[in-house]
Order: C-alpha cells, then structure tokens, then sequence
C-alpha cells in the first residue's frame, strides 16, 4: 500500500504551471509555500494538526511511475516529462507536529525549495491534512465531552473507504480509545474492537419466530461472557433480561443503539443492577455528536460508540487550510485578492504561556527573524520543528501515540474557554510580528 | 490500485458475527441484506445513485491475503480464517443502476447468498455508495443551478486524497463538464483540465516587484492564447487589461476566484468588450454552491469552478444508506427498536410516470410478488435491475458515460417542484406494496 505513487493525486494546473515555469527559466527560483488556515471553521475555539506524517510519507512517495508519465503525456511536453521522471523532493519541511493544537493563520506546514519542486506538492499535502486535520478537530471536542469515558470511533460505512481509514487514525490521535476499523488496526495500530450488529439477532428467526436467546447464546459461546450484547433489536426490557439470563451477571456490557438514549440508559442500569449485574457496563450509540454526548453525562453511560458525526466533521467536514507561496528568492510576495489576502514571507511560531501552563498567544514571526521578546511572567515555547530536510526526515518523526499525547497535553494547556463546545471564538489570538 | 484486496476496509463486528455464525451452524442461512436510505438528507427533494460500479469492483477483489489473514488472526479463530482463506463472493446482487434516482425507501442494492458472505461485505458496500451518492446527489443539484454552464470539479484538496478521485467522477456522473483531479483522468477517464494558481503570478515577481505580465507571457508561451488567465492576484481592472494586451482579442477566458463574484463578472464583461475580447469567457471561483450559482446565472458568467461544497455534500456529506437483513430462509425479519425500524422481505422497485415521462410515484414491492397494478394514464418502469448473479457481473455494466445519460434523463423526468432548491419534501412518493 505504501509503495504507491502519489504523484497524480493532484489538479492538473500543477503540471501546466510547471511546464510554464520550466520554459520561462522561473521554475528554479527558491520558494517557501505556506499551509495555514484563514480561520477555524464552524465557530471552533481550536484546531489540531492531524495529517502530517501521512502527507510527509505521500511526499516520500511523490514519484512518477511509467503509468503516471503516460497518463501525463496528454498534456504535458516531453520536456516537463524528462524532468518529472527524475523527481523526487529535495526540499525542506518545517512545522506543526501532529497533534498540536492550531490557530487563524498558525503557519501548520513550510514547504521550501524550488518552484518546480514544491508547486507539485499542493493538492495531496492539502487533502491529508484539511481531512484528517477536520476529524481529529472535531474528535477532540468529543473527547472532552465524554469526560474520561471511552469512546469507540464506527463510522467507517459514512465516509469514503480510505478517507474511513484514515478517519480512525485521527480519531486516535485526538484520544478516542477503539475503532472498528480493520485497515486502521492492521496500518497503524490502532485497537480495534467489535462485536455484533442486528442482523446477528435477526439471522436467529426460526419457523417459531425471532429467537433472541438463540442469538446471545452464540456470541457468548464465540466471545465469551465479557462480551457485549445488542440489547435493542427487538424491545429493551426484553433484551436485557434475555441478555443476563443467557450470560450471567458477569455479563461485560450492554449497547443500546436506538431511542432516548439517556431515559434507555437510567432504565437498563436500574435493570441491570436489579438483576444482580452490576459490574455489567452500558454501551450507546446511534447519531451521537460532541453535544448528545455531553448531554448523556449525568446518565449512567460508561462509552459511546460514535459514527456519522465523527467522520463528517460534526459540520466542518474540512479545514479549509491554503497552500500558498509566501516568499520567492528571499523576497516576500502576498496576493492582494479581497478578503483572500496573503501575508508574505516564510514563517515560523512561538507560543506564550503562563507559569501554570495555559497559553495566552501565540506569536508568527519571520523564520529568519530574531525571536519575539518573552513578556514578563510568561514562558515561550517555539512551536515550529523541522519535518525534513534536502527531503530527508529531520529527528525522529514522532510516532502516533506521541502525537496522541501531545493533543492531551494541549488541551489541558487551554484557557477554560476554549474547552465550551458553543461557536465562539479562538480561545488564544494569533499575532503576526512578521511586518 | 484495482487489484488491491479490500476484505478489511471494514468492521470488526462483521467478522465476529461471521465466527459466532460459522460456528452455530447459521453462517449458511439464505438471506438479503438491502441498502436503503431512511430519508433523503437535509430536505433533498431526490437522490442519485453513484458508486455501484465501485462497490462491485469492491467486491469483486474482497478477497483474502496473506498479510489480511495474518492481521485478522488477532482476533478470529483457525476455522474462520480457513474459510476466509477461500472466499470469494459467490451471491446475487440486484438494484438500482448508478445513476438512478432514489428516495426515501427505495431498494438501492440487494445482496443475497448465504449469511456468512453477505454480512462481511456491509461497510466496504455502504461507504462506497454513501460517498459517491452524497457527491452525486449535491452535483446534480449545482448542475441544475447551472442551467447549461460549464460547471469544474476542483475540490480535491478539501477532502480526503481518495475520496477526491471518487468524488470527480461522481461530480462527472452528475452532469459536471471536468475535473482538476488527474487520477480521475486516468482511472475513469473524466476530462480533466487546469491552467494556472496565484503562485505563478506571485513566482514571477522580481527585483522591481510584481511583474503580472511575465506570468502572463509565460502561460501564454506554454498553454497557447485559448488558455484562462486568473487576473484576480493584485487588481482585477489592472489583470484584465494586462491580460488581453499580452495574449491579444482572442485571449481564451479570464478566471475570477475572490471578491463579489457577480459584480465582477458584470464589469470584467464591459471591460473585456470594450477591449475588443468580446469572446473571451468569464470562469468564475471562489467557495460556490448551488445557491451562488443559481444567483449568478443572470450574469455574464460563462462557467464555474466549484471545489469545498461539492466534495464536502453541500451540508449533506454522506447519504445515510444502512444495510440491514431483510429476509432469512424465506421469512421477512426486520428490527423493531423505535426510529430504526426495517421492513422485511427481498423488494424491488417500479416507477410509475405520465405519458410525458414525468414520474409519480415508486412503489416498492415484493421481489417474489406480481407487479403492482399499473393505473390507468401512467407506464410502469421496473428500476431494479440485476447486477451479479452468482458472483459474476450479469449483463454488460452500464458505463460512466450511460450513468450520466441516465442521470440528465432522469432529472428531465422530475416534476417541477422536484428541481427546486430549497428545502423540501421528496419530489415523489415511495409506497409499500410489501404489506
């Protein structure tokens, strides 16, 4: 899977600027392309980098087979061929590291090289990270939502099959504990888990009937008492006193997937505890977002299993993050377009916190400049690390579960208005010292 | 890419479910799943389905490797892997063509075959159909907006790197003229195009500052006069009149992607003529939906470039399609938890319509029961087709081009009200006849 080509996962008008660029002599000129976000979307109070060590590897990958230089050959000049044959990056990467928070404008990823090198690189960098970039964003609010409770990331089947993949491995970063995602386990590690749909309970209809005790009986035989049964195929009350009958009390959980999931919740655990099963756990699940599931709290929940909101964003299925070239041969350039306006020159980002650990701001200035004066009482802390260099991997790149605790680690670096899931604004200003 | 095994784009509970059934015997159970949606998505007058070709294709390579075996043996016993070690997909598939319409109800695919190899196929099948028909359901609606513009699928850097290849050629499906996305090109054969960004404007600053007339000779010299300038990086005015003085009258089309669109294509026209270039076209972009297109149709726009809202649904980013057992041995079963309901039985769908062709009513009944009596004044139309019979495509599958006829006929098709914007109520009724 990782030896693929990425090179066509791209807008045409790459390849056309390039061969322009490599007649007019310009496509050699240094440049410095900036990935960041005008603003965060939906009303979001922050954003959290997710995507980068996918798109780190899409650049490693970034080389033209036979097939891609044929397919290429309806457009392109033989010329702009040759030189694409030979590519790979060379350049060097700067950034955020997966898992850090993001503000309007923080300068996520600094793509410098040559013109010919780097404008290639826009369309796929933009994919992974505006993807995977919206899903962790919106899973943390979950995350905080569920309060400590766990949360298992199913929404493989609302989303595109890859962008599914892709899906759970954010959802992990930003601290969700399982998915039900099988490539995410085998390609990243990520723990997997599942148990039973409806069609298991309604494949146990005899010429009697349906036959709910048939089916529990199986999955307990196949998983064991600690599994998880699907209480509400048929009617509730039902189903639990089925379930517990057929396991015992030391039945491991009970989900619920339909319904007034908190009424349901306060009822089965009064059920559950009635019927001597008080170490069994309550599982619910169905159209769950950040909002029902802060709702559920006070309600005897233990996890939630959450799909269609998660991998749509909640909203914000996208990060709306830019690609856009800052700095030509050591000069800044800016476009000028309204209310799409640029702010040249290459970049890098400090952030201030107070002695407790909460950020008050974070500070843009130029990647060449000296770095910004440290206010008194607060610490800085420079937010920007090299990713690659000449195209090499720079340091070692931090593995998922670093990424995974770094997230942790911001959110609770947050002033305690950026943890309210209302739309409101960024919970810490950007400033830019770069004029 | 086509001969990758997708056994694990999918959930774990499937191959739990799979083990607790091989075991107690009921893995060789006859059954039909059906993929459905409950409801059109937020206030959607009409669907269109898109995606089947590659759920088959889907299917076609789920299949088990090694390395697949390996992954799933964490978790599933020596017998069940065994017989995934053989599988292949052996059932029969009927439903609705790609590029059909569907509402709510409707029996967009039918998977029958033994429980065991029905089951496993559920997430790899809905998250194909529920990307590319959200794609095609929100492209569609742009396209009306349109009226006959040309309408550019350039969204890929706002979605998940494969998805954007799925989503250009359901936007393609839908009646959208190109796309930006090069795989698509190469893979479905989508026309694609693309000329140049802001950086080729912003690469060709000097010494002396900006030089918009350097970028613009240099396109020029490389993509010929029929090409699009964008003249929007510093002044429109000032980009419009470099541009016609470089590439002279007969200047292909200027692309407008910032600012208030219709006022600028009002003044970018007057302009344009007043220098002679009364042929060169007006491309608009900038985040356009549907609704700023039908806005904008009573200016001199000559086409659209859309990316964010199409790839992203338009707000409506997955379709909702479910896949639920519906008949096992010959019986309907069907779930009763509250809001979630099922009708049992194997269905397929008829479409009544007027002699004028515009459609009424669907009426979905029984697979194994006698067609609905067809009223008086309408014709009758059996939408449900067969797809694999035995595992094996039956009859030639409709082509990308023979989907997009099928969805322009069909949106001729609609009753008025069902082309309408806003949000609505489906544009025909779905009856029942299963009861």
């Amino acid at each position: 899977m990782t030896a693929q080509s990425t090179a066509l996962l791209t807008d045409q008008y790459e390849y056309t600027m390039l061969a322009a660029a490599l007649k007019d002599g310009t496509a050699q000129r240094r440049c410095t392309f900036e990935v960041f976000a005008r603003k965060l979307p939906y009303g979001r109070r922050y954003g959290i980098v997710a995507g980068t060590a996918r798109a780190l590897d899409a650049i490693a990958r970034f080389r033209f087979t036979d097939d891609d230089l044929r397919s290429l050959s309806r457009f392109l000049d033989k010329e702009t061929l040759r030189w694409l044959e030979e590519f790979r990056f060379r350049g060097d990467v700067t950034g955020y590291r997966e898992g850090e928070m993001y503000f309007p404008g923080s300068p996520v990823l600094s793509v410098t090289g040559t013109f010919a090198e780097c404008v290639i690189l826009e369309t796929v960098v933009l994919s992974i990270l505006n993807h995977d970039t919206a899903i962790a964003s919106t899973a943390t609010r979950m995350v905080t939502a569920a309060d400590g409770r766990g949360l298992m990331e199913m929404g493989s089947r609302r989303t595109h099959e890859s962008a599914a993949v892709a899906s759970a491995r954010a959802a992990y970063l930003a601290g969700f504990t399982a998915t039900s995602n099988l490539e995410a386990a085998r390609q990243y590690g990520v723990p997997s888990a599942g148990t039973s749909a409806h069609a298991f309970t309604l494949l146990h209809t005899g010429a009697d009937g349906p036959d709910e005790a048939a089916a529990f009986r199986s999955q307990i035989a196949a998983l064991g008492t600690a599994t998880t049964l699907l209480v509400d195929t048929y009617d509730i009350t039902e189903g639990v006193r089925t379930a517990v009958d057929v396991a015992g009390p030391d039945l491991g959980a009970v989900r619920i997937d339909s319904g007034d999931l908190g009424v349901l919740a306060r009822q089965v655990r009064q059920q559950l505890d009635d019927l001597g099963a008080s170490r069994t756990k309550i599982v619910v699940s169905g159209d769950l977002d950040e909002y029902s599931i802060a709702a559920l709290r006070s309600e005897p929940v233990d996890s939630y299993g959450v799909g269609t909101s998660l991998v749509t964003g909640s909203g914000a299925p996208t990060a709306g993050m830019v690609y856009k070239l800052t700095e030509v041969d050591g000069r800044p350039v800016a476009k000028r377009s309204s209310s799409k306006e640029t702010r040249g020159g290459s970049k890098r980002a400090v952030r201030f916190a107070r002695d407790t650990g909460t950020v008050v701001e974070e500070v843009i200035c130029l990647a060449a400049a000296e770095p910004p004066p440290v206010p008194m009482s607060l610490t800085a802390r420079e937010v920007t690390v090299s990713l690659l260099r000449g195209g090499e991997p720079d340091a070692e790149a931090p593995t998922l579960e670093e990424g995974r605790q770094l997230v942790a680690t911001g959110l609770k670096s947050l002033p305690w208005e950026g943890l309210v899931l209302s739309h409101g604004e960024p919970a810490i200003p950007t400033r830019f010292a770069t004029e």
